[in-house]
């Protein structure tokens, strides 16, 4: 899965794209035209799509060199990601996704069929697993290679936002944090041998489409967010303004790769956990009744702590700072 | 209109955004965050929107360095133009746009507020203009500033498409073509002054939303698109395949800025004007009995040609090649 993306396309300058219509056909191949929801498909100046009463609509860039590093990542992993971390967005609010529109922006050197079989086949993985179609979108040749989705979805019966939590309420989590960050770190050192895990879920991160299903069937859940920044940034968005958090994270609870990278580096594992982001677990508080058949419902979940009144954010009793910002960059807490 | 962007934001580092929740809330002073048609706005990891059984749906990249330079581009004019060429595809089926989502790669020097206060009038001005709403999106740095947009809007009574022309149709636009590309060109030699109507529509394009709604209503019109790689490309992708079309434009039927522009670069004006891009106007095929009404309804419509049941493609009795390709870049026939 990790390779010199650049290489594959040199290596056989006969099976370069000639013209856009020729990418458009070999995309073809992968993703369906019509369909029982798409009146119209690609082709023309816009598609025609059959839409229920409200949407959910969300976007995310996909960009080479912030989003991923070309490094380590395969055609393969820059489809499934891109992709992946959209539906992410619809799950956490409660919903299905149904479609999508990609602006792709390629170089020069990826312009290959093997580059982008790898890629299709990375979206097409997940298109076919949630019947998703890929409706229409834009391309262009950049100097960086980009992928920017526009993914809608079908609401569920409950709409789950940010913000909604209730004091007393239980924090909870789907999977494990950090884990993510621990691979790009792995990645980056050249010793993911060591990190399977961090490095798969660095790559081709696990979105929890099966525990959202659960989740959104549980009465008591109150709010609801997918964890993209790390969950020491993500929580005060998760929270209702004027409230606080409580979390409690014994190391024991990370996982293992995670613990043994932040030891590596020196650093406090749950502190390197909490400021990991990417991690695309959902975050969400449910009412202290409701958690012990959440627990039952969706293995993997793990509570970290209670929502309170005071407005104060502690992680095992320490003020909680740090995660990423676009404008910041990573800061450390 | 025209100048360097870069020195804006340099000239005052006290006012650069501190963090994305600074940017967003500027953001918000421009676009109203709830509407009638937007249940759930921006802030949450999807927006809800209310939607017709059926809509519309597209997407552009506008990437600077391909789709604009910023030598000449005004922040109000990179955001007017990125919107506003979505708007043209929403219309040229015959849709009325809704509302859009907006994927933003700014760079470090970008990231003030004097920029993107005119970058957001740029449009706000099409979104009050059209009531239209700004769902949702994505923010990330970037070596190159980008803004993708997709947007989505409410088909009319009739949904029109490309390549449902038939023989004997007569061939349509809305306005002038190849004065975008004069345009484009007067920027680069620094010869603007001369050329200011070329300039404008390079800049900050006329979208015929007016000429759309009356040309939607006339039920001879048989096919409809916009122009956006030049009509010498885009006029085979209007006409259904097995048909073709011959084009008649005298030079005296060219708007005066391309005709002198054409001479100033010893180049043929017809050939000019048909591969050049960005027109933005409309391209369409009607049934001879609907065409002078047509042109009474729709001021400035000028018939172009016709077509026929021959497959071969002629201007003015020459073979037609040439037009923008974004593998393989401007050809000239």
């Amino acid at each position: 899965m990790v390779g010199d993306i650049g290489l594959m396309c040199m290596s056989n300058k006969l099976d370069r794209f000639g013209s856009e219509e020729e990418f458009l056909k070999f995309l073809d191949t992968f993703f369906p035209n019509k369909g029982k929801r798409v009146v119209i498909g690609r082709g023309d100046d816009c598609s025609l799509i059959k839409t229920p009463g409200k949407i959910l609509i969300s976007s995310d860039i996909f960009l080479e060199g912030v989003h991923f590093d070309k490094r380590y990542f395969s055609p393969y992993a820059i489809g499934y990601k891109s992709l992946a971390v959209n539906i992410s967005d619809i799950i956490s609010m409660g919903g299905r996704a149904l479609g999508f529109n990609m602006c792709l922006m390629l170089t020069k050197r990826d312009s290959c069929r093997e580059f982008f079989n790898d890629f299709f086949n990375g979206m097409k993985g997940l298109c076919d697993k949630y019947d998703i179609y890929l409706a229409g979108g834009d391309i262009s040749f950049a100097q960086k290679f980009c992928v920017d989705i526009t993914i809608w979805g079908e609401p569920g019966k409950r709409i789950f936002q940010r913000k909604r939590s209730k004091v007393g309420d239980k924090i909870f989590i789907t999977g494990p944090i950090g884990l993510s960050r621990a691979g790009l770190i792995a990645l980056s050192q050249g010793i993911q041998g060591n990190f399977p895990e961090s490095v798969e879920a660095h790559l081709t991160p696990y979105i929890p489409v099966k525990e959202a299903e659960k989740i959104v069937k549980n009465p008591y859940v109150n709010t609801l967010m997918d964890v993209s920044d790390g969950i020491f940034k993500d929580i005060y968005r998760l929270i209702r303004p004027g409230q606080g958090a409580e979390l409690e994270i014994p190391i024991k609870e990370l996982h293992n790769e995670v613990i043994e990278m932040a030891c590596l580096l020196k650093e406090d594992p749950v502190v390197f956990a909490g400021i990991g982001g990417e991690d695309y677990v959902l975050m969400g508080s449910c009412r202290e009744e409701g958690i012990y058949s959440l627990k039952e419902e969706v293995p993997g979940l793990l509570v970290i702590g209670r929502v309170t009144d005071k407005g104060k954010f502690l992680i095992n009793g320490q003020q909680i700072k740090g995660g990423f910002d676009h404008f910041g960059g990573m800061t450390n807490g």
